[in-house]
């Protein structure tokens, strides 16, 4: 009963070795009409935080009915669950550590339920590969119509990280550095439509020692290398440069504060 | 309507990021029959001419009906407009920075439209992104079967770029250096038909300080990271170097001038 | 007669240039319904060795009937042959360097055919991409069906590379490092149920100057960055850091010998 859901993958295995191949091959050997899609494989290893960002901004792109598989799991082998979450119409499966966080906050009527049926796994388990062993055959069991509860227990008890959402007072905005892409540009968490609320009298943004006036219609209203304020494609403040990246300060990374607040 | 057509992507987003993904989202939620072909994502940022060969170099290994989305953008969210070009039986959509202009050089009957129907459009139009929001949708409406009359307005004034094309002369021919490969093989804009028919009497060619007196078979007639002269793949002369890069002269580049004479 | 099989693409040619894009452009020509599987395109160039590992490691993770294009072709122009090679019901495309040698060793009853049919090859064939001319379009034909039998002549006389097999004495295993992964994990050709059938009375594991004293049960075992041995994803012993990389020792390199032996 194989069938053309849209199963994509998000990893920080990197495209150097054979791990997202050998993924894909036992989703096919279980499902060949699934349509993979690669997210990307170059998040920064273990980390949840930047993995949570970079799924959270991708699935609503998504048509209902994909499946997400997000492996980024320091803690292979531990005690750890796998998960598999329900919600807006999509499925997420991933380690038990917070990547679906962002997720949830802005979709909070989900069902969540620990990968524990063996039936739905490969016959061998590894200690270091359950993307492989565990949660690739999950999502080709799911994509071919095994309903959720097939999987395991439902859990209420799952990991979820800090908010993603910044300190909202009339008159600041106080946010972070939230992922940094291959352009350079800072993303920040700090919508951009609470911004525009805040812009009528003229406004300050604050990002480690770059101070910024305006935001900015697009990337070409700075000089080339120059930092700009804009409204991001994922909808928050993007602290960006116009084509060649200039020096960017030290102090200006991930984490980094950003203070949004009305002109003196 | 869905259906099968190819669609390939072609951007400087690179693979850290889910901006491909994405776009890849949108478009199988518009035609879930797609099949999507990653010609690459490492282009050089922002730089058009790299970009228009890269995809002029693929094109014809494609068959009829492909449609092939270019997203090297540094205007985006400026007034540029953005096209889509079809011409010997395929669809090219990109901004209107002269991507497609050495596939036009060597196809002239094309036509030119620009995509300003918001219908074929995401709901919202970010200022930063309009590969996802604009050209990944209308990719994926031609590929169910819309009509190219219906993106937009006809428009012949499209930029183009300066011709690929070298001068070419009896005894003579001045090309240039147009693209390094990953090997550090650097690709001239130089016909090999046209330095073989000029290999009768033997032959100089000299790149920067490189200077070779033959055609090579292969790269193997060179020790290891030896430069020479071959017939690449697409067609064009190349200046190689066997297994190993050498060291290579920093006057011998992109833009590097490429003569190829008759032997003294 | 289009046909849904999967065709899987490893190659040294990286992901910056067409060359990958433009492989499967060739397929998609002559089968619109084959399945594309990038395994990896990141092999250190013209290194037969680490390939051959690669694709031995991964294969047996697909279903039968998948084709495998492996092309790192160091030779691509000179005579070496190219071959189409049927084991354990897949088919492997790769030019005659040894590539498939580490999954011979394991499924010894192959048949192997020098691909020299030129009806199933590009009508050009240029001398320095062979993945297109000829290996893409031949797994393209496989895929629909045509017999392994067309391709041209069968060949007992193929290139193998010496046996990934270690020496295994009852108190003593000697084998070595034959991949470096991206976490900096070295993946050794020492099965890891040798090792642990020697494990009862304390083992020595011996990897240049680093001494480990146990296998491990995963990687949270060891502090962030201290090496430890476990059991790879692949069945054999890995030397593997948690997490953070700690610093590498030259010596503890592809190739570097590997010891186990009993605790004295």
């Amino acid at each position: 009963m194989a069938a053309k859901a849209i199963i994509t993958l998000t990893t920080d295995f990197g495209l150097k070795d054979n791990y997202v191949g050998v993924m894909k091959g036992v989703i096919l050997g279980l499902n060949p009409e699934a349509r993979l899609v690669d997210l990307g494989h170059e998040l920064p290893p273990h980390d949840a935080f930047q993995a949570a960002f970079f799924i959270y901004s991708a699935h609503a792109y998504f048509p209902a009915g994909a499946i997400h598989l997000v492996v980024v799991d320091p803690g292979v082998g531990s005690e750890r669950a796998i998960l598999a979450i329900k919600t807006g119409g999509q499925i997420f499966i991933a380690p038990d550590n917070g990547l679906v966080s962002y997720i949830l906050d802005v979709r909070p009527d989900f069902v969540a339920r620990r990968i524990e049926n063996q039936d739905l796994m490969l016959p061998a388990i590894s200690r270091t590969f359950h993307g492989r062993d565990i949660m690739a055959p999950a999502a080709a069991h799911l994509s071919n119509g095994v309903a959720l509860e097939a999987v395991g227990p439902e859990t209420k008890d799952i990991v979820r990280l800090p908010t993603l959402k910044p300190e909202l007072k009339p008159d600041l905005i106080q946010g972070r550095v939230i992922y940094v892409d291959r352009f350079g540009n800072l993303i920040t968490n700090i919508p951009v439509s609470e911004v525009e609320a805040r812009a009528g009298g003229g406004l300050v943004i604050q990002a480690g020692p770059v101070r910024l006036n305006a935001l900015a219609p697009n990337y070409q209203t700075a000089a080339p290398g120059e930092y700009l304020a804009v409204g991001g494609s994922s909808g928050f403040l993007e602290i960006a440069r116009n084509q060649k990246p200039a020096h960017r300060p030290p102090e200006l990374t991930l984490g980094t504060p950003v203070l949004v607040r009305r002109h003196d």
